[in-house]
């Protein structure tokens, strides 16, 4: 990486938008991949988002727009990928040049459906990137509030702590600090655990559980996802850091989290298929607490409040009776 | 301790009747110290106390209550410690009977004014009662859940494992879970950093600070306590469980915290003595953190946000300076 290195980044979405708000600091021009060129053109004539964080003023002549991704991928170094997991496959699906020698970065917080893979993980066994080219961007950072430059941290872990620090550098400005980290399993795995806590945050506020038990519930669930990690990938972490545990505070406390508000819904006695019409749009924890606990069956970590969650939306055991379960369980 | 222990409460605010309240479902009777006489034949005329939790009802005749905490702690083997902190030297000045035979409990969050100690160690140094007749019960717990009887988890820590089985035993029914620890410092400690922590949450949203440094905030403010009783008294610990980081995250998030209320107070621009007036009260963090940084002067800890907390309220310095400067400190 040097100074000269090509920063891509790979979707439209809000997350996407605000990488690109803070990169636009400190690089002088970005590729961006949007799929649909429409949202391209519409871009240009605006010089903002059409969709997202509508606010943010771009120079366009700094942005090589394209709905090509191989010719972005080809003309990049690094390569940011900020779409929803669900749509990372059919996205590659297109791309016929090698990511080998790119440095692939995840801003996506999910696992690869069918491949019950985290990002890094999917890059580095099916696109064959060696596992210290795989760098992972952390929160606690809704973009919401980098819309309205409020200070925010991001931890960039890759367990080359020189790519980590390039990105860090480059993602460093006045409204937005960084921490290098190697810990790319980690926190990618806590950041796809963290909706399935607020899913459980939102049931049992739906359930009228309340700020108490609140509490005792999110205290176990750093504690859940530390023996998860600690197994999944056993080095020296510390899960009270940000992109752990703020992380996951961030999300459970949010009333905006639309985790959260999908197990209000289901707690409050939703279906969960009349939860998701409702929201017109499915919780990225919904699909989560299904992988995660197809990965678990492998390793056996005890995950009390996952494997509640996963029986309240796939086994379609009463909230009410899951969770009374649950609190048995909490300490 | 045995079934024919008799416990006592000292205290009439809303925590001592919250804990009334709880063991009046597992307890015969309980001997019960007021100050104030004209409050105590209220709450006989009325079933309830006259101010606080006054939904509660209580059967009169299974409470001894008496304005004479010489006759209360005569009659008492067990004596729970429930009124504020800065007035707890004051109630103890007409005590002439010994505590040194009796299990001494504290549900006080905060430190003896002037004596720069917590309540557990004021008893053990100034009233020589044994540490292993120390007991103390956190939450997180705030007594207005208890008054919904919303499930709410309580640690009772005391190093004679026993005797905190014997209380965690009276104060468990249908809506109280209970956990029994050995950490009578650490609990503590962290009981009275929390309401400086919740100060610090409250001065950073009044300055507006969004929901992204809020959680950053606080995932260093868990790590702080951390370095601090692990310091002070280190013993084997997680500080991730309820009694460390769900007391910590209840205070810290909730609306309701007198300590957040006052911080945001500041942070607006009140000067603290404006703030208190406006309050009609003195939020227990601000006297704490005065004690912590005293106490924290043997022991060098790195302590960050709690020299901000106190340079803001102590030294005069501007917020928003302050917490800029506490902002690179973050991680």
């Amino acid at each position: 990486m040097n100074e000269s290195s090509k920063i891509a980044i790979i979707g439209g979405g809000s997350w996407a938008t605000a990488i690109a708000k803070i990169l636009r600091e400190n690089v002088q021009g970005i590729n961006w991949y949007m799929r649909n060129p429409d949202t391209i053109s519409q871009f240009k004539q605006l010089s903002h988002n059409p969709r997202y964080i509508t606010g943010a003023e771009f120079d366009i002549d700094k942005i090589n727009f394209s709905d090509n991704i191989d010719e972005v991928v080809s003309n990049s170094d690094v390569i940011i990928f900020a779409i929803p997991s669900a749509f990372l496959k059919n996205a590659l699906k297109k791309l016929t040049v090698s990511l080998e020698d790119k440095f692939i970065v995840s801003a996506i917080k999910g696992i690869v459906p069918d491949e019950n893979m985290i990002i890094g993980d999917f890059f580095h066994k099916i696109y064959q990137v060696p596992t210290d080219s795989i760098g992972v961007i952390s929160g606690p950072c809704h973009a919401e509030e980098v819309a309205m430059e409020r200070l925010s941290y991001l931890t960039i872990s890759c367990q080359d702590s020189e790519k980590a620090s390039f990105l860090a550098d480059k993602l460093e400005c006045s409204y937005i600090m960084t921490t290098i980290s190697d810990d790319i399993y980690g926190t990618e795995y806590a950041a796809v655990l963290k909706n399935v806590f607020a899913i459980a945050a939102g049931i049992c506020h739906g359930l009228r559980y309340g700020d108490n038990f609140q509490s005792v519930l999110i205290s176990n669930a750093i504690q859940e996802i530390k023996r998860f990690v600690d197994t999944v990938h056993p080095i020296t972490r510390d899960i009270k850091s940000s992109a752990y545990l703020g992380d996951l505070l961030v999300t459970c406390y949010s009333q905006f989290s639309r985790n959260r508000t999908f197990g209000t819904m289901v707690g409050k006695g939703y279906s969960v298929k009349t939860a998701q019409l409702e929201m017109h749009m499915i919780a990225e924890g919904y699909y989560a607490v299904k992988c995660i606990k197809e990965i678990n069956e492998k390793y056996n970590v005890h995950m009390p409040i996952t494997m509640a969650v996963y029986n309240i939306l796939y086994e379609k055991i009463a909230p009410s009776i899951e969770i009374k379960l649950l609190t048995e369980d909490l300490r």
